[in-house]
């Protein structure tokens, strides 16, 4: 594209680095920002240079926080004995709104993929035995949920961490695989299906 | 959703507010700055702040430009006797990029909506006329081509343009409208089909 100006040529060419934004998007997403009140493109700078300069990650579980430790690890209502761990903040959140789940989380910040370079080291494994160990007699961890996703990666990573974990005598789970909630059969992925039928479970009708 | 930091509440709030973009992708977008590195983030602010306060448009075509008089305008090798009338700014790369056209251009910044309260007055209409009759001898305006969108906004925009050429004595074209290059017949919806055939043009094998 030939664009007009150097101004908006600079700023298509920043908005498209963004992930999943061409340079259609981003002309558009600037042409947009071009007719709003100057105020709108301040605050949007703003909030962005105030979240990458000032961000904090929680200590303990490495989800993003406000103070050095996250409100989550620091609330007296949570269940400290058992820890989720995650691949990153996004499922947090998912989990979170899920309302399902009242113990602690623990961000590995990726899993582990050696086509994309990332090993055991890169990410925040040893934290997590850290954390197990170092544990006070009254919070002890009893369990570790994996929640990691259900792909080649994650199960490596998952199996590399229970692997991690026999030492320390916790319980290792996973989150269920199957069908999902309202899902129809013949619409099911063969892998999936199958999977199901093999890890079927006690059926009770109380 | 339930953020677990203020920081990346305001940044997604910001970032959804542009168009097309939701709570989920604006996530996703934050999240994916702060696995990047600071400068990333400062030079994409940079460009939009940049964009945003030091903007020009083009006293002439009311084009982007980084100038007073845009690049197009200011040409010496364009053909100033014709003049493509457009709704938007993305509407002159689309042209530029298809590399048929020589002529000058004008923006309108819109296209007649009474739903969207948007009448003539709000459009670079009478900035047009001010155009054509200010022309010098030399630069006198022969043809104005309408190519405006075809939609009843874009056809009403059309037609009260036209009306207001009349009593300047240029030639008024519009861009051809039928069968996409490429397009089969079956999958062409009724109105354009039909139209092609009413509107159909000489036909030579040479």
């Amino acid at each position: 594209m030939n664009f007009p100006s150097k101004l908006i040529e600079n700023a298509v060419n920043e908005i498209s680095r963004l992930p999943g934004i061409g340079k259609k998007t981003a002309l558009r997403l600037a042409l947009h920002l071009l007719k709003q009140k100057e105020s709108v493109t301040e605050e949007l700078t703003l909030a962005l240079n105030a979240l990458r300069k000032d961000v904090n990650y929680c200590q303990s579980c490495h989800n993003i926080s406000d103070a050095k430790i996250c409100s989550i690890c620091a609330s007296g209502r949570r269940d400290k004995s058992i820890i989720c761990v995650v691949e990153d903040i996004p499922d947090v959140l998912a989990i979170e709104n899920t309302a399902q789940y009242n113990g602690l989380y623990h961000v590995l910040g990726g899993v582990i993929s050696p086509i994309q370079g990332i090993g055991p080291d890169d990410l925040k494994i040893e934290s997590l035995l850290h954390r197990i160990m170092s544990a006070s007699e009254s919070e002890k961890v009893e369990e570790v949920i994996l929640a990691l996703p259900a792909t080649m990666e994650g199960d490596t990573t998952s199996f590399f961490i229970t692997r991690r974990l026999k030492e320390y005598g916790v319980k290792v789970s996973t989150i269920a695989r199957g069908i999902p909630i309202g899902g129809e059969l013949e619409y099911t992925d063969e892998i999936t299906l199958g999977r199901s039928i093999l890890t079927r479970v006690n059926y009770s009708a109380d």
